[in-house]
């Protein structure tokens, strides 16, 4: 460990295993000599190799939401009926990540962690699937936020492994307005005095950063009529001042300010266009897999119609909107009504050909 | 002065007049000892004086933008018919504002400054019209976001002075939302070392605050869709960083912080149904005048159907929503079509009985 952190550990995200993949030369140059993936996996993997389920995880997310909300023998993914992997994303702080570099990492712990691109880490999926797993071809590959964007980066990179594919709240090609969205969610943490340049000894040294972090996610994470609404109700809280400071504050400010910032500028630079010299309609082009791509209609910076521009470049591609108004952090699956719309969107997919 | 900034100067501001209203007793206790509103009018009272119209300021903008954007004998505010009085916000550096507080207001210079609540500068502007003018009736009363809750607050303070009204992508009550924007514009700026809990000696040495609120303004200020399109390029500028660097950040950085603090805090404070025990619904109906709601279709953060809650409570209102792609900051004036709906809008009502 480049330093501790009680929140990265199988204490707070249950079981998973940290399988290493050997070293991963990266996109924008440099390597992990030692990349680790932590994976928590669900079902059996049948004798075919052939009912696997892929699923990505968002910034700041883990196995941890997905095992809690949108796994079980109740929902679309089914481990009675899939072999269901989710790949914790590099930086997330449980797979290789600033925080966490040693041994054979140590040379790029901290502020010298190289910047890791969406494609960086659906390469690293695909080696972790194949040379572990036995695996080739995914039935499904999913997941909301940065984890559309891997599902996009799966679509056009690997067209022929996937057979379906759910990107949920989340585009191929990152909109200038979330680049910017995620330039303040990064100055808000380096400005912190205590963030030393990276090199701060402990995440509670940056905790007014990570607060003014949170704060953000509170202005676009959630949309203005939850906030109206005081939706913040059904999780048994008095007040907004009492709902950000119970909920959002302590989920960020338990996380390292290195991690976060690495999931920030892959997120800011999430571009299926690269594989096709910036031609978005040839990259999404390559796209062979059944697709719902699926918005949530009160997501302030992943609208409805920057998913809509996107479908129309997709071929086998139709569009399921998942009304909630959480926006964005609807993904948490907090409404009663959120799951089950995403069951049935992806329940329909898994039962086309 | 107790600091000297050069961009509240008539070098920059053009003509107005500094007019002294007396001590003004705050709603949230303290007063003001001296206090001076800069006034910029436009057109000739007539001897009835009944042609009058009050415009009043947003957020960090001053009388210049409706000099150079909203009035002028092509426009609906039309100073060849009507006396167009645009009174400066107190707080907006060029009326009585922390940076500028000196003589008998030295008092409550800087991080002094006493709160103040839109009440308060509507209780001064109808004061300055009634003593300095001798006003009594206003044939329209407009302003856009921090404008139109000062709109608001005439309307259900002084219903028989206000014939007209027209509250420009703003509301009567400030929403949660907004609430939670004022203090990630708040912390931006104070979580800056230089800030010195307002009491720096330039604001330049608040520099990376002031363009880490700057930041905010490009996520929210601007509609997702303003980027994409890069609409800036109307501008001429080349990349979306040069926008940032060229327009936004220069604007704001001129600027005093302790002057934006005092008003987001009382943006983030807006209520008319203050009046009313926080009836919402009694104190919109308290409004006697003819008035046109207008929303901004892309708005971030005074989004229409905010509009459509108050419209619902206000008798004597009607609705019309612009279409502009800039969301909030439409209200610059950048697009070429936005004047047009606004006149258009306005001149309707100025139209009507």
């Amino acid at each position: 460990m480049a330093i501790e952190n009680p929140y990265y550990t199988h204490e707070f995200h249950g079981d998973y295993d940290l399988i290493g993949i050997g070293q991963l030369d990266l996109e924008e140059g440099g390597s992990i000599p030692d990349c680790r993936l932590a994976v928590a996996t669900f079902g059996t993997l049948n004798q075919a190799r052939d009912n696997a389920i892929l699923v990505t995880t968002w910034f700041s997310g883990t196995h941890q939401i997905f095992r809690d909300v949108y796994i079980g023998p109740e929902h679309a993914l089914n481990p009675e009926k899939y072999f269901i992997v989710v790949v914790d994303q590099i930086g997330n702080g449980l797979s290789t990540s600033p925080h966490n570099a040693a041994g054979a990492n140590a040379g790029i712990a901290m502020s010298r962690f190289p910047h890791v691109r969406i494609g960086d880490d659906v390469v690293a999926q695909e080696r972790l699937l194949r040379e572990h797993f036995g695996i080739e071809q995914l039935q499904l590959v999913t997941g909301g936020s940065m984890g559309a964007q891997q599902t996009y980066e799966w679509m056009v990179r690997f067209p022929g492994k996937v057979k379906r594919a759910a990107p949920i709240a989340g585009t191929a090609q990152t909109t200038p307005h979330d680049f910017l969205f995620g330039r303040a969610l990064v100055e808000a943490i380096t400005s912190d005095p205590g963030f030393k340049d990276g090199e701060y000894s402990s995440n509670a040294e940056v905790e007014a950063g990570l607060k003014r972090h949170a704060g953000l996610w509170a202005v676009l994470g959630f949309s203005t009529e939850f906030w109206k609404q005081e939706a913040w109700r059904a999780l048994e809280f008095d007040s907004k001042e009492a709902f950000l400071e119970g909920f959002l504050e302590p989920y960020f400010t338990a996380m390292d300010p290195n991690d976060l910032i690495c999931m920030v500028w892959k997120w800011q630079r999430g571009d299926v266009a690269r594989h096709t010299n910036g031609d978005l309609s040839a990259a999404l082009g390559r796209n062979e897999a059944t697709a719902r791509i699926i918005p949530i209609n009160e997501d302030m910076f992943f609208p409805v119609r920057d998913h809509e521009a996107e479908l129309e470049l997709t071929p086998h591609a139709t569009i399921r909107v998942i009304d909630d108004v959480l926006g964005h952090l609807a993904l948490f699956g907090i409404a009663p009504t959120y799951i089950g719309q995403v069951d049935q969107y992806l329940q329909e997919l898994l039962d086309a050909d």
